[in-house]
């Protein structure tokens, strides 16, 4: 017989010991941001460097957070609007190990699968232009990023007619052949 | 000395204005879902194309939550059961560019390198056979998956011969030498 | 007309129902942990191979909650030590399908993108040396990691002399030229 | 002033020393090779093992010249027919380190990314259900692949009608939305 | 004991049956070209959706060479020049199953990744800006590339001078910090 | 109806004005060698942080040969052995854009993966510890690699005891469970 689940004593905090909060990220419209989770310091010269091969004189800003030692919000990047961006919003999220990409003029879907590949980058959160809520866990040590609530939510299902618009655009806006 | 975070004034909001909720994933036993985030419409073409690629007449269908614009539920695949399942579940689920893959007949390590290399795919919460709950953070803005329980606790530790019995399991399914 | 959102129905369960709680990992201070989300007990098997391939002569525990027949815990390495903390942090996390490695003497840096490649990974909540708190969503079905709180927050914003120092010790510690 | 070329003195071996020599592929007409080169014995069950885990059921042979200590032709999959077609066409080629896979039913394309990403495949010669002719440099210590012949040569430029038919085919097959 | 190495009838054609030619890259100067190894059709549009995927508004031209069937040079691009240069190209090398990319105002560095990792592409042979002489051995098959000759020989070795300047032309153009 | 291969007028060159050649790899038995096609300069530093990042203190020497401009042997490392090693097999090999590493107490498996997805990276010819001769091909313009004879041809089949002594021997040299 297995050893049973009675065994396994937690010692957690409830949520009264735990605040969950949300912060709007600020950008233009036409920008697009990825948010991720790293470890390590090196993320923001890795990160630079991999965007800057990703995609010709690319315009983009990075801000990652520092989770021990200094405890310094480290940036960089190529535009300095987007540096500031990148900047502001990573201060009001200032969760441990994350990081903010902010670009102009290009996509995510050029870049994404570079900065899924560089070695400390744990996970992307999200990728996009639109209105975008970041869910945090905060404690006495630190702040978390939870998950993020990207745009809105579907109103209706597609039918027929949407299919082929959709990959009519598609088509159209040069991704598709 | 370095500025203080007495500096950083959060406009945050707490969890009175955010609710929590969790959606059952409806899917026949030896069904598997993935359940993943991306980012831009396109995500149903290429996840489509992906899919019919890794594996020879692959059954599957996929749904994904357009999260501007027209807010559709954009669906595809290659049996109807799977489709109608895809598109079900995301009605739940309902969170801006989520997607959600229902296979059957064919496994997630089937397919998951390649969905994990789509360059708009972002991140995958879960790839189970399992039942599994998404938990959901809602506000007035949209809907935001934070997490999954999939499947149950484990009730004990492996001993040796649970370890040995593990390695046969795999061999002779095939999966190891 | 598209549908209008009133056609969706969904059957939620409220955060009376679910409770969240925050597991603190239990390290030496000089161990890395990665944390993260895979499927299928393979996961156990291929994550060692994985991380003896990427390394030689690794010193490394994992450890896995195999998420429904026996849900053992599931487990191996190459150090003692090691294997017992992964076991041991494991218990307290306890959610359905999470993995974790603990490491001494390598670092995520050297083993990441080859544990982000093994097919059965989904992703990896976090890389790190730093005091980590696991936020866990717990109801009657089971458990799941929403996300973790990594180290401690920023408090402030690099200058020109800190970006000078990250550059110049990147360098000092071989990483960078 | 920079060093000049005179400083490099090469001691070749002339076009004397060195044969070419061409092996004709051998398979029925349907089945597809795959044909590469790695390192390291662990090569034969690190293919299996990635050939099972990419598609349900997969029938494949492949064989592998082990270079250096017992020299054997190392074989593995699961069809005897396959392996023995793998056998045999390795040991016309006998080129150190190289493989081939031969599949039936199932299509390079399933399982190319998944090869590629073995830690020990250094690269893919070609992947085709074409005739094949691979070339081999011999000398006295042993046999090298320099390239294979895949197939015949192209007769013609398309026109804007066999670009309408390529486009229409792939979607015929299945492979393109 | 094991059996010997008499037991392997090669039945090989020598060299007299088969030409070696080499096919000089025609480009303008500012121009690089990719060449590649895939199999099948398919090729052409996943190059072409892989490369606007990669790069905004990137100008390019591709052909491959269908190798079986119909036998046509496939090709497709979005700059007129480019297409006809990388038709051009490839109608002299016309080898099974190559391709060719021919990028302008873009670079290799920013799509090589992305091409490596599509399904069906088995290698690349090179990917350069220099004058470029293609190797390529022909029977009466058909045609295969062996080789590139990428460049000029080196005529020296750096030094310490040498290697500053290689730092900082590095950082100069932008590409390390 | 086509067009017909009577159009393609090749200006080619018989193998009169090409020489192949054949350089030995000079290494000491332990050690391992990655040989390689890349472009462009920044390989060097690419492929050093690259193997820094994969094993703590990885002892490693590169060349890469600079096809155009100044032309110099590039080089760099972490020991001065490997180095010289590097620099002293490129300059016999001395093919445009190829690059060699030279590996002491860490194998090609630890490293292959991450050297295969440096954005520059082309392909690679072979890993191995064999000796190991480069064919090379020359003409009035450069040298190119060809192919690798790596280590001597295999003398006969595996035998059921084969197989188990293989499987065996990977299991206690720790590479498998």
């Amino acid at each position: 017989m297995k050893s049973v689940k009675s065994n396994y004593n937690h010692t957690f905090f409830h949520i009264d010991t735990m605040e969950l909060e949300s912060v709007k990220i600020e950008k233009e419209e036409e920008m697009n941001i990825v948010l991720g989770q790293s470890h390590f310091i090196k993320t923001v010269e890795d990160l630079y460097e991999t965007l800057v091969t990703a995609v010709p004189d690319i315009k983009f800003g990075i801000a990652f957070c520092e989770a021990s030692g200094d405890r310094l919000m480290r940036y960089d990047g190529t535009d300095q609007e987007l540096k500031d961006l990148a900047v502001k919003n990573m201060r009001e999220i200032n969760a441990g190990h994350s990081f903010i990409i902010v670009l102009k003029d290009a996509f995510p879907i050029n870049v994404m699968q570079a900065v899924k590949d560089v070695p400390e980058v744990c996970r992307i959160f999200c990728a996009t232009a639109n209105p975008c809520e970041v869910i945090i866990a905060k404690n006495e040590q630190g702040r978390g990023i939870l998950g993020v609530i990207d745009g809105e939510p579907t109103v209706g299902i597609e039918d027929e007619d949407d299919k082929e618009e959709r990959i009519k655009f598609l088509q159209d806006i040069g991704y598709k052949r």
